[in-house]
């Protein structure tokens, strides 16, 4: 467990992810704003939150693996890809981050654009995409804030489950896997081999 | 025949492509709805589905191919890409997978969004892309949903042949051709080479 | 000049070129339509038109190229990358193509919808992109056909001219230019090795 | 410092950051005129904005970089990337092509059209991205010009320091630092190195 927390390159990877959600919430939750001038379509909010993300897992993707999301940080512990410490504090550095986009944002929006939607928005739906905008205006008690943390989470968990353990497995003593786990697993032998093997088995090729 | 479908990789194809039509159609289908706050346009319904589909693709390819549509399947037998038995299974995985994913769709959306468009796209055009919502309304008598199983079946059987046998066509004993669409032929010699000398034919060099 | 002509090759290449402007064609003008139920934006037809050549590019780039437009092909021949013979009938082609488009679309959409629009682009507008339909309404007297022929031709010449002779040029003697103009020259060694010097060239390096 | 000014291929990529800072501002800034047709929408804007860019430094990358814009090549600059001669000359070329492509703008868009936002645009927002066409109508009196030039400048040099010093680093000696700066150094070898070494850790693996 000492031996991957203690090295430069965690740092600058948990520094990364608290970099990389605070710009995503920024552009995000601003693409979502009640504009005065036009109100964003959704296609235009939805836009926003994709090519955010595509440009930031291009941008950090090679230095933390750009998560972004918790959901998607605590799949990959599930499926056995990264360390606890390493889940841990990419947690604590998304939430953080999170909260330091939408403050910035709540610092330089004009009250009655930030008073409408990004309060809403940060209280109510924290996890949510965007494509979850279009969904009909809550019925008169509104969704609780843990389905926006149950949900994904548990859907990412899913599906690294199915992926890493079902559709795409790879072989691994017992003792690996925990090493893996507790962050002490020796880096650059396997995840080299490991990603040559992944590289192969992802080229399409006819099946 | 015995020898392809009794793999665990053949398992895993076919239920990809379960879980990827499924999952085309609900993005697909649902960004079709009429959501009473915003109607989505027609550039917004082309990009869920084109977008939906290119990361299937990427996500996919690579375990099935990622046809996620009859056509395309049916396309690739008559191409002599794949055997008999691996294109009835997709195909029957791709209808469980769509019925799935409409089912889906009909029970999460309120009955108003769903009453509308859902039901009519799913009985009316059931393999029709997104772009053929811009067709003018439909004369009195609608078209058949014949139309949506053998027009795309056509197309992709005319051009699978078009471009396997003229445009890109490769040299290949029978009994190897029938050996393919039995589901015998040995895949990992001959698809490695295939794939090597395709791979060189697709680079991009001047003509 | 008869070396290249008469190659199969050559005869698939030149198909590919009608096919694509055919497909071209029927896809952008059929997304410029006046279409009843929902006029198309402006933002719409500008993507149609982008997409559908990014689309072509990729499937049928590595057969002929992927020209689409007479002024692509003849700015090819003036940055002598192909052979004269194969630029005239690429032109052939293409016109062919973009005619059999029209005509189709013509035929497959009714009435009411192809009289505004279709008719009106196929006469003043064929080698128009789409974002020229930006363009105010044209004065009184309807520019010239002939814009459509010498502005896209002189201007991608020019390009080509510019970017072969001058950002990206590579020697070679005269008499070898003079053999890639009629279709005479060896095709294996010569792009074999200038794919691989345009290639490294072309790597996105720090200057 | 004479080494690199003198040669052709510098000469060439000051060119071309001329010509492609010309035709990004051409297009960015026409598709934000208010066309009588139809006003554009922010969306459409920002697609142009972002697709011209991006079409830009695929084309033009391997000759120049591709930078396009003053705060990106004094951010280079700052980042120990690029000489200072190469800087300075960049940023003229710049300059006078963002100056070219909104004269030639205004020469060729009639006068309703380009009296409103195209003058507007280049005199108060000169380095504004698209996103900025969102922000509500400025307060009484208008944000300084100078806002536009601080702010991109600083940014960009901001994330230039944090990726090539901390995030990135690499160990070089301040004499080959210098001389970077200088133009002295000795590109082939170094840049070589640089590069693969660069591509090496900027390849997608998981942490």
């Amino acid at each position: 467990m000492r031996k991957e927390v203690l090295t430069l390159a965690f740092a600058r990877a948990v520094f990364v992810e608290f970099l990389s959600t605070l710009i995503f919430v920024f552009i995000g939750l601003g693409s979502a704003l009640k504009w005065p001038s036009a109100l964003p379509s959704i296609l235009q909010i939805a836009l926003a939150f994709g090519l955010a993300i595509g440009s930031l897992v291009q941008a950090f993707g090679h230095i933390s693996g750009a998560h972004i999301n918790p959901a998607v940080t605590i799949a990959f512990l599930v499926g056995n890809q990264i360390s606890f410490p390493r889940a841990l504090l990419y947690v604590l550095a998304q939430l953080a981050g999170a909260i330091a986009g939408a403050g910035i944002l709540y610092g330089v929006t004009p009250a009655n654009t930030r008073g409408n939607l990004a309060v809403n928005a940060v209280s109510a739906r924290p996890c949510s995409s965007a494509s979850s905008s279009a969904l009909p205006p809550p019925p008169p008690p509104p969704p609780e804030p843990s389905v926006f943390w149950v949900g994904p989470i548990l859907g990412a968990c899913l599906a690294s489950l199915l992926y890493f353990y079902v559709l795409v497995p790879y072989c691994m003593a017992l003792s690996d896997r925990l090493a893996i786990l507790r962050g002490t697993y020796e880096p650059e032998d396997d995840w080299e081999e490991q990603r040559e093997e992944r590289k192969k088995s992802m080229e399409l090729t006819p099946p």
